[in-house]
């Protein structure tokens, strides 16, 4: 790589070096229409076009979504520190429902149920399932920043969701047929997980988690002010099992993260090259990394047994030098990084260089081969503004880039910024749009797929300050719904969130088919039904009291306006189990649980059973009632709890 | 009373009791125009019906809220078993803000902080601080269902909000200045607070709490299941001390609760005059209670010294027959009530009869003195449909009643029904609409005041089924925009929400102004300057580690995008309380606080001052970073915690 052939940083230069002769000169080294679409979603540069043009659509969007109307695309918002997931119906950008993954949640009991828990705390790892003996057991906070979907065939399946917590190095999966979380899992020997992405083709399996943090591997306090002997992991899960298959040691801080459509590589963006623990420190160098994982290669290692098992799992040296990456430069703390549906291109966002870097995957194997240098992977280094974080595209060959620091939304071509590469006279720039204030993540209606459709784009803005009605020193963040089915983009609709949105994906309805109602056999509540084996009872018929010792369970059944037992009879210092089968089978039929002065209260959907399990430390007569409205006599479905004292 | 001068139940029978001769003529002996506007709010029938002339708007109202736009009304929303109060913007009604009150929230901290663990603990009564000993010291779930602002002379002052929560008998207070909960009280001798409304003049004043379940009273084992001996009590609590000032025994379970324009009385629903334990008993009789409070006497009454000290606050007997209360008939199970912008009228809900029941609040003080009987202060009872729950009013003389059953809105007017009482043959009813489906209660904007400006009605809806995206078994509620400013009601907007939206009120954005950041002498936060100023430290300035034995004070300032501590030190085993201090005064500019791993997050909005305590169970390195995104320099925004090993 020659001297040139590197980028620069500062938000201050607003000249791209990327656009050097010598870039432009390895820029031109590109395998045009090397794949079809047939295969993989991987298209030529000239399908990519007439795609372009046929796509298009004449007329504007309608945005407004009438009463009983039905919304086109679910949206899965992420809610950053609020820790849970949440369901949006665009365009008319309605909070459909929240899904409680990494927070507590009083409505449906999560952190509370027994099925809540164990997955809650199945998957931690031993060392925090020793920490958090004395803290209730589990984690009462998350920070979920990046939901996404499982692909077949590079679009979405419809299968699961899955999500990071970067506070405490945890992913969850969300079945989407249920709409609730079904396994969360911590990933060892790495500090938060923070960028993640799921494998597209063949399918997902792997989710991508990017450890950012750099930290002693084993944390036990042995080294502490040492940073030299920190270390900072890239890690495979198996998205069936929800089991860590592989992680990677690498050099600096991984942020984000995203994979290719033709299951052979993933490419995280890597900054504090420099591997300093001071802001200053990580600031020093002008140039930071784009990293690329040779899936196949880390696959064969591990077969060979090259990898150590190290916190239960294996973990392989992936640092600079290394068979299974390679280190691009970029310019220093890159942000976003995002694959383009055409397969081809993928895009590291500058964040303090005004510059987005654009990547051609099909050099990635001379890459790691040898027979080429890391730029050389370089096609284009576009200048779009000040603080490029994040790109979207509508599947014309456009890309939409947030300008964190312009309060902007950038459209550009590809094909042009890669013409301007070459050193032709083109402005790949299209528009410029303001936003409301400071984006972080965009996304396209289906636009990390290779279906994108090119109809809306969503900006999620970090401040709203006086977007909306002043409600304190705490504001929302503002999500902006953006028309991009014509020319020029259109903002249509300003749309506050609590917490950080931090990032969302936009999915057409037709790839998500959710049931109704619970499935009887629904392994979510498989061990309530298998202790009702255990204990004799018909969990859809039987109202009874099965006392265990000190272990009492109680079943009963829920059918509006009543539960099946009016009343139950325990001894103070019991431990006590309620299984609450919900026997309605009318949609939308929820029942609760809830236990007055108890701190209990529980969701049981339609044909569902829950279960709660406390100690029935104080003796009294506590009613318990329905918390989910479901009838004329809703008020009147309660029951008591008789506790009768210890010492009576 | 005559034998036909009393309601009867059943919604099979739409034929309304109350509009027979008997009541027709004791309907008759009005009192109209006996009080002035210029007083308390209260008017003349001939001055509500010149006011319905005046105040009718000639179009219909703009719904459409344009990027940018601000909206015209706060809401504040229940969340119901979420827990939580939010601030809804209407007409947009978009979702501004949460506050997390009777839950745990992960985003903000609140039951993790100091500050929140303070407001969340010293209310408590006895018998639940040591119930939650083992628990983690909170409760982490709770049933929000009812937000009312106070009120200065008949109208919203924006001080304060205060609501219930029904599963652990509890009510709190928000302060309307920073949009956060500063007090919390658990009621004694109670189980839950359902129905809660404030006093409207001359000021809030009382908050007024519905126990609604009979317990033993004390419910500590000694009585169990011997109904008899179990009593259901109404309390008003000091809105200004969140102290109860007193309580009163009373009959049959209280719903809901209301209040006039003059100070004087509340009145609330009483069902279950039965006084059983199962639905079968509680629906034996024909006919229920309106009960009503003087509050003046009761006042009287302790100030006298006549009430009994029990579980620390003075109560008085007032179970039928006792100078304080009266106990007026309706049919069985009535549930809403809701006092009239003119000042005069209350209607009680019929719930299980198709009726509701108007009452003339000018008619108590005879009702008290024993000149007249109890149905004599009925003035009206309209058959509007199956299953009345709540009415709502414009201010124009009209009033708008919820149609469980049915699943409509029913407009009518309040002058008519008194008429058609009388005997003269009109019909009240105006307009009946179709909402999606089985509505609970509904608010119009400003209807709870003598301020009815006749805009707007939201319809809250406990079941959307079919209204939206299906999100799997559990569905969103379904909260409707109604325009009632035209001669029709016209059905504008769907609004999903998670869990029971409950109950609302819309309040007009002139009434609230809320802070733009903190203020450094907020009493939020006094503990923490208090400590500091003890440990000789200047928030605002200092960076700085405190040891105190094996308690270990973490000062630290927050300004984007730094912490004033790059890292420090503890031992494992310390017990150590991090108080960040947010010195950034730039609107909306909230930093956050988030240890890695050790399961802690904690909002500091600007000029704030937060803290959280911690032990230091775990040794090794913990990065602490920002979670509200704050700068572009946001995620590295970031330190280190080093937790020595004990033996080490």
């Amino acid at each position: 790589m020659s001297a040139d052939n590197k980028p620069k940083r500062g938000i201050s230069r607003r000249r791209v070096l990327g656009t050097s002769a010598a870039v432009a000169a390895a820029g031109a080294t590109g395998l045009a229409g090397g794949l079809t679409a047939g295969r993989s979603g991987l298209i030529s540069d000239a399908e990519a076009q007439t795609r372009q043009q046929q796509a298009r659509p004449r007329t504007a969007n309608k945005y407004e979504v009438k009463p009983g109307e039905l919304d086109e695309y679910y949206v899965f918002f992420s809610s950053g520190q609020t820790g849970e997931v949440r369901i949006l119906g665009l365009p008319s950008m309605r909070e459909l429902m929240r899904i409680p993954v990494f927070n507590r949640d009083s409505a449906t009991g999560w952190g509370q149920t027994n099925e809540s828990l164990k997955i809650l705390t199945e998957g931690l790892t031993p060392e925090a399932k020793e920490f958090l003996k004395n803290r209730g057991g589990i984690y009462t906070n998350g920070d979920l920043h990046h939901p996404h979907p499982s692909f077949t065939d590079g679009t979405y399946d419809g299968r699961y969701l899955f999500a990071n917590d970067k506070s405490n190095t945890r992913i969850c999966r969300i079945r989407l047929d249920i709409m609730k979380c079904d396994k969360i899992l911590q990933i060892p020997n790495q500090s938060t997980v923070h960028g993640l992405r799921v494998q597209k083709y063949p399918r997902t399996g792997y989710v991508f988690c990017n450890g950012e943090d750099r930290v002693p591997v084993p944390n036990d306090g042995k080294i502490l002010d040492d940073p030299t002997k920190y270390v900072a992991s890239f890690t495979a899960v198996d998205g069936d099992t929800m089991k860590v298959a592989w992680q990677i040691q690498v050099n600096g801080n991984l942020d984000n993260v995203d994979a290719d459509y033709q299951g052979k590589y993933a490419w995280a963006t890597c900054y504090n090259s420099e591997e300093g623990v001071t802001l200053a420190e990580t600031m020093a160098n002008e140039q930071d990394w784009v990293v690329v994982f040779n899936i196949k290669r880390i696959e064969e290692a591990v077969k060979q047994g090259k990898a150590k098992m190290i916190g239960g799992i294996p973990v392989l040296d992936g640092r600079k030098g290394s068979p299974y990456t390679r280190y691009i430069p970029v310019a220093n703390s890159p942000h976003g990084i995002n694959t383009a549906p055409d397969g081809i291109h993928f895009v590291a966002n500058g964040k303090l260089s005004p510059t987005v870097t654009v990547f051609d995957a099909r050099k990635l194997d001379d890459l790691f081969d040898d027979k080429i240098q890391p730029r050389d992977v370089v096609v284009a280094e576009p200048e779009l503004g000040l603080g490029p974080l994040h790109t979207a595209y509508d599947g014309r060959g456009n890309a939409y880039t947030t300008l964190f620091l312009d309060s902007q939304i950038v459209k550009w071509n590809i094909d042009l910024a890669k013409r301007a590469y070459k050193g032709e006279k083109v402005n790949p720039i299209i528009q410029k749009l303001d936003v409301h204030y400071q984006p972080g993540h965009n996304h396209t209606s289906m636009g990390q797929t290779k279906e994108a459709d090119g109809k809306w784009l969503l900006s999620l803005n970090k401040f709203s300050k006086d977007r909306y009605l002043n409600v304190g020193p705490l504001k929302p963040e503002n999500d902006q719904l953006i028309d991009i089915s014509g020319d020029k983009m259109v903002l249509v609709h300003d749309s506050p969130s609590f917490a950080e949105p931090h990032d969302a994906t936009i999915v057409h309805r037709s790839k998500i088919n959710p049931l109704h109602v619970w499935k009887r056999d629904d392994p979510f509540f498989a061990d309530a039904v298998q202790q009702a084996k255990a204990d004799n009872v018909v969990l859809e018929t039987d109202n009874k009291v099965v006392r265990d010792g000190n272990k009492v369970r109680v079943y009963m059944t829920s059918a509006a306006p009543a539960f099946g037992l009016e009343q139950f009879t325990v001894k103070q210092g019991d431990e006590v189990t309620v299984y609450v089968t919900n026997i309605d089978d009318v949609e939308d039929l929820t029942h609760g649980f809830c236990i007055n002065n108890y701190g209990i209260n529980m969701e049981i959907g339609p044909q569902q059973t829950s279960s709660v399990t406390f100690t029935a430390d104080q003796a009294g007569v506590y009613w318990y009632y329905c918390t989910w409205f479901c009838h004329a006599m809703h008020m009147e479905m309660q029951g008591r709890m008789l506790v009768e004292p210890r010492n009576a």
